[in-house]
Parts: structure tokens; C-alpha cells; sequence
């Protein structure tokens, strides 16, 4: 299924959005065992996510569990839900819109080899839009920013130790600038942490 | 058994150490739904967290959970292993000792009404120690610190959602340059985020 549809946007001149599924709140194993199995892994094989997993991931990581509330799975300082998701695939970068449950296109093209950029089937690209929080000096919304994108690091790290699948925190990498440029950022948007995801290699 | 333990502390002159349990690695709500049920509460019942439940909440929130490597349930930017949870109970401080799963005693007292600090029963302060970074210039430091403070806070948080407790990040707070110096820390220390837990209120 998931490799139906990215096949067919690989030949697409232009990204479509892209529903995804709604969680399954009830996957995944024991939360303690979870914890016990997480871990940093460097490698991971060639198989693309299944729209399945890719949906369950991103929910996990930014997702709103309390619709009735605007609220996420993801704390951040003062409720500014500062940070965004980018999604790089070998098609092209898509933004999480947790509100819908849909991948937004942001730019075609195979953009994971920016430099520093480890190329896995997805990445995750954690950006803070620090506008979003209504007080403060700009150095203490970049300290914010990053407690926030360390927030929802930590539930992509979870989620994926709990589901089987792969995947590490990047906290800085070289290829930030041209990441700005290539996802035509703002000024008030920051890159924080990105997170190659993928399956276990063989 | 935990009342007893504390209230002994409590007609004690001096803290001692507190063995805590090893962790209950099958325990908790399936992963997903642990994200699902993940809130930030602002009130909690008197209830002093019982050993098991403060054992495995300080496990989740950053203990070894691969003995052989050295690692933890949380990862940190180039596993400097910077944070350290500073445990505020009624009766004193104790600093979790991730290796021997162990609290040791800071000082006496309940100092868990500093400025901006909530009384619940227990309450967790992530400190950074940033001269365990290796390089980079004290502002990076600081960022990698915040970053890693975000993800011990966020297990916290999943752990907390998953079985039953409740608790909320608190990313700033007056009271900080007090508690540096109750606390006797250095000057590579820095106060990240505090972590009130406990039980729901009725």
C-alpha cells in the first residue's frame, strides 16, 4: 500500500497531500518495555515505511491526543506547539499536519543527503517556529525550542523502540543553512534535531 | 512500606540512601495508548509516591537500561550523560544514582517550596552538568543541555501517562539561583526543568 502510493508520487511531477491513517492507540508493547529496548541505532535497511508506521510515528511524535482541547502528545512551553515535523522521503519533503492527520508537500525532490544528513528511508526534521511563543527574549525561546524538539525527539525514540522500529537523535549537523533555503524557512524557524527512521537491517 | 521508609526518614537527623526497586521492564499501558492518555495535570492528591512507583519512574526517566554499554533509557548529545534528576521529598533531596539505581542524599528538608516549585509529593529537578560535553562553545553546551533536559523530561511525562500518575514540565521558574546554592552546585550545573509527580486527586 505504502509503496504503491510513494512509487506513484516518485513519478508525479508535483507532491500530493497525504492522509494518513489514524493511530492505533492501542500498539505497541508494554510502555516499560519500551523504555528497556531504547536505544540509538546507526543503521537500518532500505525498505520505506508503510503508511501504517509512518502515521503511528508521527502521531506519537507531535500528534493532538485531545482534539476537544488542541492539545498533543507533546508538551511545549507554554502550549506554543512550537515545533513542526518535516518529513524527508526520497520524493520529496512533506510538513506533519497533526490537526488533520495529513502530510503536506513542501518541496519535490530526494532532499536527505543534505550534508549531515544520514539518508534513511524517512527523516525527521524537528523545526521550532519560535514566534509562536507570545514572551520571552529570543535566547531564552531558543532554550524553550530546544526543550521542545527534545520533547518530541524523545517520543520518536520511544515510539520507535516500542514498535520495532530504528532510529537516533541528530542533534546538530552541518547543512542547516541550506536546509532554511531548500524548505524556504523563515527567519523565526529553527532546525533543532532531525531523526533517520527506518527497519531494522537485516 | 514506602510510608515507612519515609517516615522514618523524617524523624531521622540525617537522609540515607534509599535502595530503590529494579525496574518492572513489562509494566504500563501499551505504548500507544500511553501517548493517547499523555497530559500535563496541575493538581495531584497528598499521596507520597510509593517505592515501586518512584523506581520505576526514575528508571524510565533516565536509567541504565543497557548495563554492559553503559546507556540509558535517554539518549543525550554525544552521550555525555549530562542530566542528573535531583529528587525533592518532603523529607530532603536525594540525587538518583542511574548506575546503582540508588538515591543518595543531597540535604534535609523539604525544600520543594522554592519560588515557582510546586509541593507535590515528589517533585524532579533536571540539572545539567555541561562541562560533561567534551567540546563545543558554553552556548552550544547550553542547547544540547536543554535538548537533553526536553527528553528526560518527555519520559518522564510518557511514563507518567502510562500508569497512572500525573505530572507536568515546568521549563522556567523563579527560585533558580536558590536552589543552585541549597543544592551546593557548580558553576557547570544549570537548572533545566522541574517535574512535579504524583497521584491523580480524587
Amino acid at each position: 500500500m505504502a509503496l504503491v502510493l510513494f512509487a506513484g508520487f516518485a513519478r508525479a511531477q508535483e507532491l500530493k497531500p497525504v492522509k494518513l491513517d489514524a493511530p492505533d492507540k492501542e500498539r505497541g508493547v508494554a510502555l516499560m518495555k519500551a523504555f528497556s529496548q531504547r536505544a540509538s541505532v546507526r543503521e537500518w535497511s532500505d525498505q520505506k515505511l508503510s503508511i501504517r508506521d509512518l502515521s503511528d510515528l508521527l502521531w506519537a511524535a507531535n500528534g493532538v491526543n485531545r482534539p476537544d482541547e488542541a492539545k498533543r502528545t507533546a508538551p511545549s512551553a507554554m502550549n506554543a506547539q512550537d515545533i513542526d515535523i518535516y518529513v524527508f522521503t526520497e520524493e520529496g519533503v512533506y510538513l506533519y499536519d497533526a490537526f488533520n492527520q495529513v502530510l503536506n508537500p513542501v518541496c519535490s525532490g530526494d532532499h536527505r543527503a543534505l550534508p549531515g544528513m544520514t539518508a534513511a528511508p524517512v527523516n525527521l526534521v524537528l523545526i521550532s517556529d519560535i514566534s509562536r511563543f507570545r514572551m520571552g527574549e529570543d535566547s531564552l525561546k531558543l532554550t524553550w525550542a530546544a526543550m521542545d524538539a527534545g520533547i518530541v525527539s524523545q517520543n520518536i525514540s520511544v515510539f520507535c523502540a516500542g514498535t520495532e522500529l530504528v532510529t537516533r537523535p541528530r542533534a546538530s549537523f552541518p547543512g542547516m543553512d541550506k536546509m532554511k533555503e531548500t524548505l524556504n524557512l523563515k527567519d523565526s524557524q529553527h532546525v533543532m534535531l532531525n531523526h533517520p527512521v527506518g527497519y531494522p537491517k537485516e
